[in-house]
């Protein structure tokens, strides 16, 4: 509790004078007032970010926090469990999207087992960062996911993961694996948000009708049995969560601390952003919405943290691929700052 | 005519089998069915303009081509003319919009003379490409923009720019400068999609109320006095078009002609888009729209290219920023037909 309560007090608001100065800077660019919308929006962000107008975003990382779901076993997905360790192989072994989306973006990869259920093969777990809690959460349809203890060390094993990456990274991706972990991480965003169950439960990796309403009434049972306390993140995470959203939650809360940018994903991370805005709601400042999921639940969601997507390019897959997309827009805000001449530095007529 | 008729024969429609075997790779990825939307769309487009399912995309350019035009006599724009040049002095130098996006995009910017006004300091004009038609073009609220011939002659310079840049290019993106140039473009959309001027005429670099009614009014005047063949994109080219706009038309038909995608950017660049559309169909296959501008004529000059856009930031700034911030976008879909695994690849159980 400790780490936790020393990060959460480390969490302030952005750096307005900061802001101020990049915003002067940035309406005397060479080029009509405000016309990179809101590329020159993100650019003003950043500097509250980071404190500076010349953010640095040159060093990347996606964390891809992995974990499993007692959940699934009240068949809420149609893959079975045992692909979640598969999956953590395979971005291991560099083949999945986001392993291709991160080499776009110019990030490493970083994964994180937080409670995979299955062993992971010796080469995989070498390769993978150990922050087990244990092997995947309790079912919530019939109790809590975890204890409260459980939970805090969750987050607190984001936290520690997030001082490891800081020295060496200015710009943090988050992503997730998990079989079933859409179905806690709509009773998180139900909780928090007020919208009904069936307005943020989805489809997940794609199930049919039937399926949809045995996730919905899993849901609902969830959250008649456990009654989360909608004021108490950590009471949310203990009672519907997921072992990753938890880390997730630790990494954003972290990096807020450090005064360092994160790119929230799809809806999982964004659950677990909205546990970090209940710990501490400075910490959405640190935030930038990358892309807009084709889950209901995450529009929800992003209007709880109030935040705008960058992207809406129909994706579903989560692991970090949409943060990982949004990556070079980062960059590009970024640029606008640090390359870009003014309209007296260039002698170019004004208006 | 020569160059513009031998290019117009060499374009074909997409490679059907190219997109077919992409698709079958694409539903195979280790990820749930088509996960990542209109990015696997985008995979699948780059498989049927290249002809084959490793689309090559690392080699990127920006050509930005630039121009003058006599209707900024008619005050149509709030920057006085000599802009122009002032701007194609900044991307020289380094210094503008387009310098700091084309280097997060990974690509390299090539200015183009089609036609400025001004002559340009020793410096600038040693490190542009001059395709100079003429000292910009005549007041198209009084007669036509320039002669058949010159429409050819601008045309024709962009399909030399495209051939001579091809080699080492496999993703170009198109953009432009020109003070006054959002008038033609109208001008050109109304002619050609059917709408009405002031539905497809916006406030171009920040017009107030007052300028933007002589802007319509400028616009319907050059449409009443040149009466535009709406079935002849030379025609309307001549009559209203722009040097810059003819070129970059035929940057669009050379890369067309050689199989290789082609990032649009704003509202003057789909016009362009629109004069290559009418003299070859076939041609909106390797046509990419990178962003949705706030210009209100973009989106019916996107509806009749049947094009939608990737990116909406609410950008209206031109010169190929929005290509730019695209290119890595374009390059992120062609790593998932070149990098991602299959389930069978990855041994990853399917649903």
């Amino acid at each position: 509790m400790q780490l936790l309560s020393e990060t959460l007090r480390q969490i302030t608001g952005p750096d307005v004078t900061a802001r101020q100065a990049a915003h002067e800077r940035l309406e005397q660019l060479t080029m009509p007032h405000w016309a990179l919308g809101r590329l020159m929006d993100l650019a003003e962000d950043l500097a509250g970010i980071t404190g500076g107008i010349r953010p640095a975003v040159e060093r990347r990382a996606i964390v891809v926090m992995a974990g499993d779901h007692g959940v699934a076993e009240a068949g809420v997905s149609q893959y079975p469990r045992e692909v979640t360790v598969q999956m953590v192989a395979n971005f291991v072994r560099g083949g999945a999207g986001i392993n291709a989306l991160a080499r776009a973006g110019r990030a490493r990869v970083v994964v994180v087992d937080m409670g995979i259920a299955s062993p992971l093969p010796a080469d995989v777990a070498s390769a993978v960062i150990s922050e087990r809690i244990g092997p995947g959460t309790a079912n919530i349809a019939s109790g809590p996911a975890m204890s409260r203890e459980d939970a805090i060390r969750s987050i607190e094993a984001g936290i520690r993961v997030a001082r490891r990456l800081a020295p060496d990274t200015d710009l943090l991706g988050v992503g997730e694996m998990g079989i079933g972990n859409t179905t806690p991480s709509s009773a998180i965003v139900a909780t928090l948000s007020g919208c009904g169950v069936e307005e943020v439960t989805g489809r997940g990796s794609g199930i049919d009708e039937a399926r949809w309403r045995l996730k919905v009434a899993t849901i609902a049972k969830a959250l008649e049995v456990n009654r989360p306390n909608p004021n108490d993140g950590l009471d949310i995470l203990a009672r519907v969560g997921g072992f990753e959203i938890g880390g997730i939650a630790g990494l954003i809360l972290g990096f807020a601390a450090l005064r360092k940018p994160v790119l929230l994903d799809g809806f999982i991370t964004t659950a677990a952003a909205l546990i970090a805005q209940s710990l501490a709601p400075e910490s959405t400042g640190c935030m930038i919405a990358a892309h807009s999921s084709v889950e209901p639940g995450h529009r929800a969601a992003l209007n709880k943290l109030n935040k705008r997507a960058l992207l809406d390019l129909g994706l579903r897959l989560g692991e970090g691929t949409g943060a990982a997309l949004a990556m070079n827009l980062v960059e590009a805000s970024a640029r606008l700052l640090t390359e870009v001449a003014t309209f007296s530095e260039a002698n170019v007529s004004q208006a």
